[in-house]
């Protein structure tokens, strides 16, 4: 049984409680936040208790760590809770400074502690049943990704400011997921981005729409495209090309009614909320963690797999900042 | 708060356990079975006592009763727990014998306590759907409704046995189905069945596949189709035709990958089991039932829709027995 | 080179008449048509001569008649044609009477010459590739077949009146499509018909919406929907499940574009018109009547299936009358 | 009535030679072949006369040529049927040559003699149904396209080398739809390339596979992917978002047949062959073609159109050769 003390009270932390508690080889014995009223109600309602964070990691009887705090406090919680003795599972991203992120994996390396970054799209049902497809060799060899990933609507711009840019923020999950597929780093990386969606987020210095592009050394090619809005829905999509066939990944409707009249044929829109769409992957990717920790295997997502997704974030960022193609290498150092 | 006791405790009662105790305004309390250990083991899992059915019902501290017992048991706990009281929702059918569930229900009608059998499917979110838009409108006046019911598997012959046949045990769910979408009761009943799937059944005094016409005083017309096989899963199709379009409903799949390659393309198949399928409409369906009994509204299926989907059955198998149409009002007296 | 006289110049000659003109092996040499005008137009417009239907039967010279002339005219030209020594392709169906038709089949079996009933839907792609799946035993045996038949829009109260009513003129089609894909006579047919669509459509003693229902003497059940509305558009779909899974002809759609919007993601409509969707089945059935001719192989379709699926529309006619399930030998005689 | 000759008696010549002879207002005449054999067998086909190329430029009777030559006589074509007072239709490439394609473009424009490029794909019904929702503004302001276009096989390594590479031979396609679609010309283009698909290719000095990224002067982006290989078929998909939506141009199936078994649900992969999947558009084109010339109104593709589809290919070969964004201005000079 991992007694697993929770770090962070808020809407995500929701759904890692819910997820701490269903599974039967954890249980939830400790939930902190910087507000401690919410600290005090989610404890109430999973029936554990509500503690500060220093406590919970200082306290031995505690495994595991769940790291669902806000982004800046990231590196330095997977720091303390390791050296702590704990496994930790931190959600994306590790940091929003690539070279933080770094500095916390050198640390965390020293431990040897188990880090888990919640790269939660990889345990989703459908892209982990095209991952498997992939792995049998069902289109043969790989050759060409492409990620569409676009957003039902955009978040405030007071998010915007804080959010690290679309790269860091958003686009990180496909970059992981580009990682997940093609299981290799791309060598270069080319992005174009602009503000299209509202001009207020090009005012804050983001873009709201943008393609990147992947190279990889073997000559393998991925594209992702995001958007940060979609009046139709949350649009999750990936299919790969390979040299037996394509893989697609379809989007997952709120119902299955169609209807038929004079003007149309219409069917249900792809789910709206990205809680609706990922509710799953949330419980299996903590599942995967407690297997893992149980068994001693490796963990399917690592603190790396963290850093490299920021890496590529940073690269795409540079890419549209000097319009030119980024390799790798270069901010990986 | 709604107090709950639960009779059975066999599998669709710990569905129908987690929907009690999930749901905000109701609480699990009590729990009996026929095996008084699996009335222990289901307590212990969602903390509450075991305890016998006679206990329960005599509980006046506890205000609904779910019945969840073998159906030769229903009436006579749909009886005893109205006498005491009790608002109950109880599984279909409402019993084997058509006139005893209309003696159930003369009786129930004197105690004036709101019973609601478990047709779930009227509150599976595409189901429920389609019925909204055709309330809406939005296909004009019904006229031909279609509903396509395939099992993935047979059950066991010994289950067969004791199942009341087809009509009563499968096809009920459709009878109520087209009930519920069609607004009325139907007129005449015209039923063909055979054993095709599997001459045991045959043999066994039953069919495995079937289709009933029923016709409506109206005109309109409805068409179940029924089989106890369908290796590719769990087949729910429902669609009608209306004076200005279709509305269909069509399985939801396992997943949404699509693989392409030189020998086709491929999609997962619909969910195979049927709680993978109906999951939310347990769950749906007791939140309606709490509702309507906190707000005093009519329940949303009555016991008398029990009676009537059972009476389709009755009048199915005579169809077939004597090969003619048969007019409801033949065998509802 | 199959040297062809058409006999009729409507609308359904002129699909013919490009079908003869196209095919390699065939070639149009003459039209006739009571409007001996119409008659004129086509053979301007293809190159050949206008006749009287008398003179083209007389000559020597033409190998082939097809027949598409008025319903009543059938019987008669095939036995006329027949007797002159030609090979016959005769639109559906044989004839409104059951009776002559079977004069019409007695008088050409003495005479040795093929004659071809005009079911295209045979040779629709989507059900032809259906019936080869089912042939391969891609899904087993086959065991419960329903047939979607809707047409867009009710013909005028003028043709209704003259159609020989909905069985006879519409469900015709679908009678053979089950002889076609059951491989076999039903034994008995059950019928239900109503006139909810357009109650002068009723008044003038004919249904526009009917379900009927076969079963054959191995246990294999069939149902065929038929609706003389379905604002949507042509809608015709078969699917046949089997002891190994199911087979499904989808409709045909106007183009493949999609559209993701607020209010939910719509796509085309099926084709609206007959003669969209079944333009290839009409050049398909021709080539087949040639090939079969040329080669000497029995033909696909017989005048002997043009008189079996007059007798099902008979007995459905009967059904519904008597509101009884008719055997099919009591109408075949 | 457009009299019309024929340069080329290959392949898509026929096809050209079809939609003359089909349409009402147009009529073949005459058709060359650099090897005249060729042009003696269509013509006898057509019923038309087989001529040398100079005679039907030469023969002032003749209204229009279409252009169904080897690329490398493109240009010195347009040019001298266009001097000889002839309207053209053009396949594409206009030249492999940008330099000599805007000579081309110099010395056809002071003729006045209207050229048409063959981007047949534009009058597909798919993508023209698309286009016309964006221009109805279905889905607002369009943002972000994005263009799949896949062959099923690779051509010879022969044609490869002559073929003037992926981007002028295949993507040109494609960069006219973004034209098409977008409505403008993109500010510049951003190209990567491998050979994964064939090394062969590589060795040939050409890409098999691609990714071009569009960026447009109000922020838009566009991407198109090739790739020579698509074992299920012709993949040929675009889709675009806009403010209000997404609209989706998806893949003509062979058929529509679903086949649901215990091993997966299997429908029919897109068609194969690009003369299946893109007839209805040759037919169209020619009909736009020839309404225009009658009509005087603007040709729906023009000469300059050509050019600048081959700029687009010119700049992405400079990208991939760079390894950066090339501006089109870069190469349009």
């Amino acid at each position: 049984m991992l007694r697993t003390g929770l770090l962070g009270a808020g809407r995500i932390a929701g759904v890692h409680a819910t997820a701490i508690s269903a599974n039967p080889d954890s249980t939830l014995v400790a939930v902190s936040d910087f507000i401690p009223e919410n600290a005090q109600q989610l404890a109430a309602e999973y029936g554990c208790t509500a503690r500060t964070t220093e406590e919970i990691i200082a306290d031995d009887s505690i495994d595991a760590v769940l790291i669902a705090t806000s982004t800046n406090t990231h590196s330095e919680l997977i720091e303390s809770a390791t050296a702590a003795g704990k496994v930790v599972l931190c959600e994306k991203p590790v940091d929003l400074s690539l070279e933080r992120a770094q500095a916390c994996l050198t640390s965390v390396s020293q431990t040897g502690k188990p880090v888990m970054i919640g790269f939660n799209r990889r345990f989703d049902p459908n892209f982990s049943t095209l991952r498997l497809a992939l792995d049998a060799g069902e289109i043969g060899k790989a050759e060409l990704l492409s990620i569409t990933s676009f957003d039902p609507a955009p978040p405030p711009i007071s998010y915007i400011k804080v959010s690290g840019g679309l790269f860091r923020d958003m686009m990180i999950h496909d970059f992981d997921m580009a990682n997940f597929l093609m299981g290799d780093a791309p060598e270069t990386i080319s992005a174009v981005g602009a503000s299209v969606v509202d001009p207020d987020i090009g005012a804050a210095g983001d873009v709201d729409t943008a393609v990147v592009t992947l190279s990889y050394s073997d000559g393998r090619i991925a594209v992702i495209k995001n958007s940060r809005r979609a009046v139709y829905g949350y649009d999750q999509r990936v299919e790969i090309l390979g040299s037996d066939g394509l893989l697609q990944a379809q989007n997952m409707l709120e119902n299955t009614v169609v209807k038929s009249t004079a003007t149309g044929v219409t069917s249900a829109k792809p789910t709206y909320f990205f809680l609706e769409r990922y509710m799953p992957s949330y419980a299996n990717e903590w599942a995967a963690f407690v297997t893992a920790i149980k068994s001693g295997a490796p963990l399917p997502v690592t603190l790396k797999d963290g850093v490299l997704a920021l890496a590529m974030a940073e690269a795409a960022n540079l890419s549209v900042a000097e319009c030119r193609p980024v390799k790798l290498s270069e901010v990986l150092g």
